[in-house]
């Protein structure tokens, strides 16, 4: 017969220990993500009205061919934020404000099915909020009207995007050759559902910032020149990263440079008061450039179109810099990282393209 | 000086073993999410083109005003899906799709700021789909042109949406009186994108249960309707609880009943054939009704619609469960839930909304 001894106990005790820590590892596997919380919100917008009484007997049937409006409402206008906080996050979250005829999906799974910069961050334990703007995706109600168009235009983006042009991929692109991969990379494309309205936008994710409290702010794009903006309008925001800013730059009265010529078109400048702008010097800022952007003009308008944008970008970086402030600008391909096109948050080494993210926010004390 | 003897490392060690364990523990945490993975991927959707050829330089340009479409396709017509599956996952995923006028924002966070079946469901380790239906929401790429119009209509589906009369609230109605709450149910409307097809929202969902397998179907209000003519098209259906269907059932030729007028309208059910009907015997359905649903015509259209709708929805019922079926129909005050809106999902007693589906789940050995 087994002897019962308090030192056999200890011995079954630690085994069950030992076990207990081993299954609760499953837990921590690197793979898994663990949530505190999660939601969805609108932030900001506005609300208009008809004059005139709104009859609940006579008007309050679905009757889309001769719908009263008279003396109803409509909320529209805000913005639309599914957020994700990690347990243990990191203090400031990082906010994805999407580009031009796109939605959150850019910053969610890659094209040909790899993970984005949601989950790669989440993972880094950073909270994160992906945000619709105004008038585009989950946002889509609009106190303004609009028509879509649904004019074919698939190609013109593969362009613009910097994929390749015409149906041809650039040689050593970070874009996957499968055909589902490019299927998918067209279907996040969505329309605006009302008048783009600059100023709406800037007001809605400022609006966000005063919900959300201090944050990064992560913008693509056309986000990028709003995104200048929306921090003159917000202290909450504490950095922003922008990835490929097309237009929108900003520089103190008296100092806007003459637009930038490119194929069919040019690339303008404004101007706000040097006391907005000084705003734009306190805060760390990045800006990312991916490949197959010219540095002397060329026929193709896709690709032209980025060599203003990225002249421009670095005239913008020097004029805050000489007032003290602290913009980096990294040319992906010149640290190493080449053929990332438009997209390098979802492009085929996009881990890596993270990675000079999360070491410039550790850099910067901003982790 | 101690000794240190075997027992005492193994105290020590059952000591470390204890902090680990306990420490792991703040992971198991009940209010915690772990997630195996999630992502998002587009379902189904089609292509056009437009003849002629693309010119990558002539037409390459951004130009809004006359942009050329020769030669260029558009993807459009899918669905959006964002995905959650969490540790330990039971094996039939939920596929939640919202109603008209609605995203997937339905089944998130509440008006008032609860967690809502996606997350509840999570919580109980279901995976969770959430999808946009074609020509909505994220997945606004749409092959057919539209127009918005941004007519004033809030008080319109505040009261078809059974919240109210007017700006009145029901009296015990399951909706928070806060203001902030009414514009959040407000803000989370969002319009078509193209013109509404049926045939085409179904196939597209057709084509999720295609690339995911095996899952449980969840709708609500216009997609209750959708959903049935879902599960005619895709074995891959294995039950559907659908909240609220508003209209789109089907009976087999010779079995449609009359038409169920209400106040400015009649409710009109439609005809498949019998060999298809029978696929509706074949899977466990529930159906959730909530309250302030008369059971004699009203003036209010908004509530008179909704004694049509279930009374058709118990005529149907009852015909599917003659032929073998399994359809259980709630009327939830008959339950003792009362207040429920249109919106049984995200209103104030969600929590015992959702056990309801859990325990109907559990009974169905779908869990």
């Amino acid at each position: 017969m087994m002897q019962f001894t308090s030192s056999y106990f200890r011995q079954v005790l630690l085994a069950l220990c030992v076990a207990f820590a081993l299954s609760s590892c499953v837990i921590s596997r690197e793979n898994v993500i663990v949530l505190e919380r999660q939601g969805s919100f609108t932030a900001g917008g506005t609300v208009i009205s008809t004059p005139g009484t709104f009859d609940s007997i006579a008007d309050g049937a679905f009757s889309p061919a001769d719908q009263s409006t008279a003396g109803q409402t409509l909320h529209g206008d805000h913005a639309f934020v599914f957020y994700q906080i990690p347990v243990d996050a990191r203090p400031l979250p990082l906010v994805f404000w999407h580009g031009y005829g796109q939605s959150m999906k850019t910053w969610q799974t890659t094209p040909d099915g790899r993970e984005g910069f949601q989950n790669i961050f989440l993972r880094q334990r950073y909270p994160v909020y992906l945000l619709d703007q105004p008038r585009r995706g989950q946002a889509g109600r609009s106190t303004e009207p609009t028509t879509i168009s649904a004019a074919t235009n698939d190609q013109l983006w593969f362009g613009i995007f910097r994929l390749g042009v015409g149906s041809e991929l650039y040689p050593g692109v970070q874009f996957s050759p499968e055909p589902a991969a490019l299927d998918q990379f067209y279907r996040q494309m969505t329309p605006d559902t009302g008048p783009l309205n600059i100023e709406l936008n800037t007001k809605a994710v400022s609006a966000l910032f005063d919900t959300i409290g201090p944050g990064i702010l992560v913008t693509h794009s056309h986000s990028g020149g709003m995104g200048w903006l929306t921090a003159l309008k917000n202290d909450n925001i504490m950095a922003i990263a922008s990835y490929e800013p097309g237009s929108g730059f900003v520089f103190p009265e008296g100092e806007v440079p003459e637009p930038i010529p490119y194929v069919r078109g040019a690339l303008r400048a404004s101007a706000v008061s040097l006391e907005e702008f000084r705003r734009l010097t306190e805060i760390p800022i990045v800006i990312y450039y991916g490949d197959n952007i010219p540095n002397q003009p060329v026929e193709n308008p896709g690709q032209d179109q980025w060599r203003a944008s990225l002249t421009m970008a670095k005239a913008w970086r020097d004029v805050v810099n000489r007032r003290g402030g602290d913009v980096t600008l990294v040319h992906l391909p010149e640290v190493g990282l080449t053929g990332n096109t438009h997209f390098p948050m979802s492009d085929l080494n996009n881990l890596a393209v993270a990675e000079l993210l999360s070491n410039w926010l550790k850099e910067k004390g901003l982790d």
